[in-house]
């Protein structure tokens, strides 16, 4: 237990006082260390430098999280809310710099659990190589939230030249996936316990800015790339399918799923295509630099299991159609909801 | 009632499947209505152009707002979200350009309240010229959140000369606030109905980035700008003179607060220097300035009430002293909570 804040979240500690200045200094300040976010002003201050070339841009995003439980096997909900910003603006092409960090606390929540929570959001920020530069804290009375929400918003650069976009997909390209699918929501789904589910399972939560990077160099001609997250890679396809009016089909014996994964979906009458992933990289390639990309994805972390699953079709346009392993065709349309809420 | 959403918020509606997309593109898009969101790529995209000089600098800032209740007079937590991250751009001399909002609904929220909220937003934004351009929603089962909670983060453009910062202020400096202060706290206090307290106060929330530019244009010399938010005007005071290592002096009698704000602090026994404001502004100038600073701000929406309330003084370091209206001298030192939880 810390002399100066404590050992749970108070109200006082959202209060804009001494309690909330010590909250900052003793958790915040030294796991996010850098000298951008130390300046403590109202807004942080961001050189573009070398950047700054004509005709670049800036991308923009946030991601609100909520998961449920707050930590799983593979990550937590701070690992999470790093990788998942990180992601929203790789996917497009962009190098991730600068991430935001706002808490919403609910009283009595311990400061050890935030602690490690805390730390693994640095951890994931020194992988991806960003820097956490401005943040917030609110708490709310008991009862008033569920634990701790975070939400982080991201600053990163695209080059003049980069115009990755689900609009550009044509057919006869190439669908990639960067490994096995549906890993996260179903680490998630059992690490909540009412299933009483025993798995080895881990979360796929992890930042994809490298094999962005490794993407683009060895497939210049890249389409567009999506991280499948909520929806899974069924709700992922179907928005480049709706956006690029074109068809897409996949086939379900390439499609790389986990047994455990397979096991658990079997059990509850789930589809591993629509489970969340947090570091699941979708990605659309003219189909001559495919191979090329899938050896370069291969040689990274996060890669090894990539494989081609499918193409881009004339259509029916806003089609999403898998041929299953009995050679049937069904359509993957776009679900209403999840098979699983807070599940990020 | 909408035949595509209903009339309230379900879990469904945060799964990232059509049920998602329908709220997206019923409720936030035909408010927020700009081209860059309208991309619906994971990121937005945003054009530096002719804010791309050597040597500018972007600012970036988020906050999260947990107001209770979600609507008072004179504002609502959409409004709130948009000014104080606005707010929190402007006043380090940036201009505000870009915003994401991410938000966390309670299931069984009512559409109407949402839209209303909202509908906010889109104004706040257009009156402080900014474009939200990204965002986020989550929806946690009922009893996990408390309605609605909104996170929004924002992006702005410092051209390269610009340098405000608490550190710069110097003992003789002036000490400005655009009018009176307290009546953000006041109204929430009041509108949450427990101190039955009939009160025609309402929020001073509102962007400043328009009296900024004014103080900028009037006074070139400024030193640095707060918005007097959580722990009011007395923690803006505490953090220049701790981060200046300098102290302040105010008069109280020169402290402007609307009589029905004395009222409120003093049947409840608070000081309004304590209370938070959305829209309040102190400024340190130099003496020399001040008068330009003043009439500058008069001529504004939000600045007719400006005034004059202390300076800045050799020490002792870190100190603010108010000299009261009898004469006497005490101490204005950081709370180590807040009076009120959820004032924004």
């Amino acid at each position: 237990m810390s002399k100066l804040i404590g050992s749970v979240v108070t109200l006082a500690h959202g209060g804009g006082g001494k309690a909330m200045r010590d909250l900052v200094a003793e958790i915040f300040l030294p796991a996010f260390d850098n000298p951008i976010l130390g300046v403590m002003e109202d807004q942080a201050r961001l050189e573009l430098g070398a950047l700054s070339v004509p005709g670049a841009r800036l991308a923009f995003t946030t991601d609100g999280f909520v998961v449920r439980p707050l930590e799983f096997p593979g990550g937590d909900i701070g690992k999470l809310a790093v990788c998942g910003t990180v992601n929203d603006l790789a996917v497009g092409g962009a190098t991730p710099l600068w991430l935001s960090c706002a808490v919403v606390i609910e009283e009595g929540f311990e400061f050890e659990k935030l602690r490690r929570i805390v730390a693994s959001m640095r951890a994931s920020a020194a992988e991806a190589g960003v820097l956490i530069v401005t943040g917030d804290t609110k708490v709310v009375e008991r009862g008033a939230a569920d634990g701790l929400f975070i939400t982080t918003a991201g600053v990163g650069v695209f080059p003049p030249w980069r115009n990755l976009a689900a609009v550009n997909v044509r057919p006869g390209d190439v669908v990639l996936v960067n490994g096995p699918i549906g890993d996260h929501g179903a680490a998630v789904m059992a690490a909540r316990g009412d299933l009483a589910l025993e798995t080895e399972l881990i979360s796929d939560c992890r930042p994809l800015n490298g094999l962005m990077n490794a993407l683009l160099d060895a497939a210049p001609g890249t389409r567009c790339a999506r991280d499948a997250t909520r929806g899974g890679v069924a709700a992922v396809l179907n928005e480049i399918a709706a956006a690029a009016k074109i068809g897409v089909a996949i086939d379900e014996a390439k499609i790389p799923v986990r047994p455990e994964v397979d096991g658990v979906c079997e059990i509850l009458g789930l589809d591993p295509l629509y489970l969340a992933n947090e570091g699941t990289l979708v990605a659309v390639v003219p189909a001559d630099q495919a191979d090329a990309a899938l050896a370069a994805w291969r040689a990274c972390a996060g890669g090894a299991e990539s494989c081609a699953i499918g193409e881009i079709t004339a259509g029916p346009s806003g089609d999403v159609v898998m041929r299953t392993r009995f050679g049937s065709e069904r359509l993957v349309d776009l679900m209403i909801g999840d098979q699983l809420p807070r599940i990020c």
